[in-house]
């Protein structure tokens, strides 16, 4: 993999490359402790679900390798007030809670074990949970280049890539792995305002690997469809509820809805950590607001008029009927998704 | 009107507000000559169907008042050559050319007059396609405000406002006619990318106006539409073919293939001037691709890396299938349009 790391574990640090500053700088952030994880998720320095839920475990084995105490109670319950202060950073990515969850039950599982043994096992814990993630999305690359057309024209949206993970990437794993079998004629990259994952991130990650790519605005994916020069979407997600309804990134609803119109099949790209079966449909997932400078301005350059009201959902749901396939690292899911999600996962 | 002049004949030049400029800053332009009028139209300091066609006719005012020609045959030969320069600033909008072909049928039309007399003649009708554009808006926003609830919570795309227009606006004519019936609960806003004609330009109309408005990216507009608080979309038009396609800012087919999914009224609001029963369908109508920097960059900071492919089609095409009416200032067009497109055009 040529691309920069997006999150490691150093012996005395957790280093990401900043996504702030990409694709004009590259600049990397080290992290010393949770306070400084907690920041760089909610400030977006890194983003994309997977890659906050590793971002999120390594914040809870910094927390636990800094710890002073030497009682299994007091230690518990400080990782779990500092559990509670990085599941705080944002509401709508479920791999946040479900990295923090296995993180916590490792602490719960291994109770009669020394302090300073849990902790070793905390961190080796974090940095599996990140390994595996790259080999989930190799795995979710694998399954998706199997469905795709010997000549595939494909629409994605944000950035599901190996920025978005520990690496390779949910979506473009697949592109990445389509790629490697001679099957990408070009990606379609939607901008994806307002953070512009799609321009800075996704646009940066084809072109560092020399995947043929065409960068367009979000409201050109239309134009494309119905010129007949796309035959497939495919997509990350940020959680995934029981009926296979899915929180991705904003404007995600809108290019399914153009998909379906189009006849073009879409496909949503992501590890089973981020499907989350208590929830029974998209309605009851938490969609996050976030501030409404990302829509006024670019970086110091003001766009819109003062005191004009602005929305910033950072979310939206794509009902499950215009879903194509979940495609996961144990294989793809089609409809009934209900059922078959539901298998995936217990099997 | 409390909007500044968006363009206005004056004694020896064409002042015309910077679009390019706004919100942050007013900034008056003054053409001198056809060229400056020219220049203003292809840089987009100008902008929006009605006002090219206002703005060319100027231009032309322009070249007929600076002519040295004393031969009638010369002078038209001047005349052509500068209008064939003007034409060839933007291809979609057809307003464009509707108004050149109006001032040059003038001079068709009153050969038997003196050069001087043609030239007054000439500047008269000018300032008459301004002044009448400001009537037709306000007669669209008469007939658009009738069709919509008395609780309307709206969305519009691009600017279709006083700006892209003599005054008043067409799309936001409607909008501006519906509250002062006090029918708009609230004015949704696409920031319209690349170019942002909605975040700069009617979001500031909305909020000079006191019309309450909610600035959105164009990507959640599905959204939006899919927590029911959307009863009604209106837009404007670059060009409206025999059968009821409809030619407008890139974006706009998105927008009405989520309105016909969630069963939302869609108008389009234009003059007759934007009808072009030359074009049997949308497919016959030119669609300008733009520079690349327009997506790459926001003034001077660049969101994209360098070497990603770019594509800006400035427009795409709506089905007429997805229109409910066409508000013309003659009244509401419905379908069948090809046959009431007609009988109102030629009535």
């Amino acid at each position: 993999m040529p691309m920069v790391k997006t999150i490691e574990w150093l012996p005395d640090k957790v280093r990401i490359i900043d996504q702030i500053r990409l694709p004009t700088e590259k600049v990397f952030i080290d992290c010393y402790n949770h306070g400084d994880i907690a920041r760089i998720i909610r400030e977006m320095n890194i983003r994309g679900a997977p890659a906050i839920g590793v971002a999120a475990a390594m914040g809870i084995a910094l927390a636990a390798k800094a710890s002073a105490k030497t009682d299994y109670q007091e230690f518990l319950a400080e990782i779990e007030e500092i559990s509670d202060c990085l599941a705080a950073t944002r509401p709508t990515a479920v791999n946040l809670f479900w990295a923090l969850d296995k993180m916590k039950q490792y602490i719960l599982d291994n109770q009669a074990k020394p302090i300073a043994e849990i902790k070793k096992g905390l961190i080796a814990l974090a940095v599996q949970i990140h390994d595996e993630d790259i080999k989930a999305c190799q795995a979710m690359g694998r399954h998706g280049a199997e469905l795709l057309p010997d000549e595939t024209f494909i629409l994605t949206h944000c950035n599901a890539g190996a920025l978005a993970t520990a690496g390779y990437g949910t979506a473009l794993g697949v592109i990445r792995a389509a790629h490697e079998l001679g099957k990408i004629k070009m990606v379609y990259v939607d901008e994806t305002r307002p953070y512009l994952q799609g321009s800075r991130l996704t646009a940066w990650e084809m072109t560092e690997e020399n995947i043929p790519a065409t960068l367009i605005t979000d409201n050109m994916a239309g134009f494309f469809m119905s010129k007949d020069v796309i035959n497939a979407v495919v997509v990350g997600a940020d959680r995934i509820a029981a009926n296979g309804d899915v929180a991705n990134k904003i404007g995600t609803y809108m290019v399914a809805v153009l998909a379906k119109r189009h006849r073009i099949p879409f496909y949503v790209a992501a590890p089973l950590s981020t499907i989350d079966l208590t929830k029974a449909n998209g309605g009851e997932i938490p969609i996050e607001e976030r501030n409404q400078r990302e829509v006024s301005h670019v970086k110091d350059i003001q766009l819109a008029p003062d005191n004009v009201g602005i929305a910033n959902p950072a979310f939206d749901i794509t009902p499950s009927e215009l879903i194509t396939a979940i495609i996961t690292e144990k294989g793809a899911v089609f409809p009934p998704f209900t059922k078959n999600l539901a298998r995936i996962v217990n099997e």
